[in-house]
């Protein structure tokens, strides 16, 4: 069944309408950054403007879904007043308050699309974990090609486009997200914007990366030493984070908690008094948006289910001095962890 | 005077709180992926969760801007009422519907900073032009490195990583937007995304690029022969879109409409029956956000100031054969448009 009906059936409205450029995607499968999807009981017509219509229509010739082309807004709302729409469904976390004003304005009634979208984007299909897959693979080749050129006095700016020329090389459609390359004590910043701190011997070297293929994102971090630092912390921190990792991805199940599963490594981590130095969750799905449910954060009661993609990706951040985190993308399946990632999780000293 | 006076100074309201991270990144020139920034007529506050907190200490540790750690919205909004304020500013058509309701529940009288907003930003300040500058500078020097690295064979995902590397290797902070590099026949579609084909002689290569630097966007498209095509109408067409590039750059004067603006390149387009494929606008604002007011368009009653950055992009695409544009970023200054791109316009043939 394709994505439209799959979320169409589960919403009680005459029709759905949708803007959002990934609920499109989901919807149509084809990127564009301008348009809207009109899905009733009858048809699904993609409305876009003429700066995508080309290549919309080639994309979808062969699909249930008609391309118009539309101009406006207004074009479109005009649209699904002819059809005598009543009952609109429109995912409100996405809608303004301008917006709303809008459809109000037209005397639709407004029912919520997002959960339907939430409870079936969550569950990936196995074309979908198949273009996760080959994102994760990708994302890890270029990572292997760019511990190959790394150098010293590289800005960490120059390491992230680097690291995303070497995915694109391998066939990546384009990073999945700003990617992150921090060098030193800036490791201690979970979010790091690269700037021009520049690679030194003995620094901890932190990336957080991932790229997209068919529309589908990865999402890996490592953390490794640039040369021996002779931190014998960093090191014993180092071991603590992975066990945290392997604790959890070993112990996931189909039918817990997002906040059971944080558990995992944050209890581990508790051991070693390093828990409170473990600032954000444990991880969120992953599929078309690099951020989708489930989250697996300490205050998360959402069910992992089998199906489900998400990150693991424990880390420790001491301020001002270093951070580690260890991330992989896994997929639930068979009531277990299965990672995406190859590359060794253990300490690399280059 | 900073920004987050400025625009406060144009509100009638007791405070206001803005969420956006551009907006929030106009307001602190710091960059963040989540935050509130809190503005009464007394104290501004930067409300972000512990990810952000080291990093946003240090960078705005010498400004008028406190940094407070937020876990939740609801405890930001609690803050707000505790101050006892009754009448919010906040950007409306940022604000989703379930958002405006959470602020209706609180009894905030809410009003719309977002005119505020947009008539503060579209006036670059000389820092402001400094940043466009040098992300402009830096995205040319990028482009020229480029060109002495194309190759035949290369894919248009690996045309794209590698520009976007050259210019981090130039000093960009980031991308401004998703590269545009289209090759053969896909460069008649306006925003092609990057894909596998490969790069033969005598295609026509179009790529549109930009980077940031302080935070601000530089956005530049050349389109170019790689080898000689021999094809006449394709240097035919390219002239006439030069030409219509030039006539607008030379034109437009501050105190007119973005729709004059827009006629000097779609009146000379017109001259040759080539209007109808000149499908887009003429050019948009430029900022810390790579669309911003002023619209340089057919419909755009906006006028154009002096202190405006924007774009000139004339284009022509014809379905399924060639596309062609050519845009540089430029600043209104002394009643006339100053580009800030160094590179030559005419065809280049590789």
């Amino acid at each position: 069944m394709d994505n439209t009906r799959k979320v169409f059936r589960e919403i009680k409205a005459d029709a759905m309408l949708t803007a959002s450029p990934d609920l499109r995607r989901y919807l149509t499968g084809f990127p564009s950054s301008f348009g809207f999807v009109y899905t009733d009981a009858q048809e699904t017509v993609f409305f876009t403007d003429p700066r995508y219509a080309e290549g919309a229509k080639a994309a979808l010739k062969d699909s249930y879904i008609s391309v118009e082309v539309a101009q406006s807004e207004d074009s479109v709302l005009d649209f699904v007043k002819s059809r005598k729409i009543k009952k609109l469904a429109v995912p409100l976390e996405r809608i303004t308050l301008p917006q709303y004003q809008k459809l109000r304005a037209r005397r639709f009634r407004i029912v919520d699309s997002m959960p339907a979208f939430e409870d079936n984007m969550c569950f990936k299909t196995d074309v979908e974990v198949g273009f996760i897959a080959e994102a994760c693979k990708i994302a890890e080749s270029g990572y292997l090609d760019f511990l190959g050129s790394v150098k010293e006095g590289m800005t960490e700016n120059e390491a992230a486009g680097l690291l995303e020329y070497c995915m694109r090389r391998h066939g990546a459609e384009d990073r999945s997200f700003e990617t992150i390359a921090a060098f030193g004590k800036n490791t201690s910043v979970p979010h790091h914007a690269p700037g021009n701190t520049k690679l030194q011997k003995g620094m901890p070297v932190l990336l957080d990366f991932g790229c997209k293929y068919g529309g589908y994102c990865s999402d890996i971090t490592r953390t490794f030493l640039f040369g021996n630092s002779g931190d014998g912390e960093f090191k014993t921190v180092y071991e603590h984070v992975l066990e945290a990792h392997r604790i959890a991805a070993e112990n996931i199940r189909a039918g817990i908690t997002g906040q059971e599963a944080d558990a995992f490594a944050r209890d581990h981590l508790k051991k070693y008094g390093l828990d409170k130095f473990f600032t954000h969750a444990l991880g969120h799905g992953i599929g078309i948006n690099i951020h989708e449910a489930p989250k697996l954060s300490a205050r998360s009661l959402e069910i992992l289910r089998n199906g489900m993609v998400f990150s693991i990706e424990p880390g420790v951040y001491f301020e001002g001095k270093f951070g580690i985190r260890i991330e992989d993308s896994v997929v639930l399946e068979n009531n277990r962890v299965r990672s995406f990632m190859k590359t060794d999780k253990n300490l690399a000293v280059l």
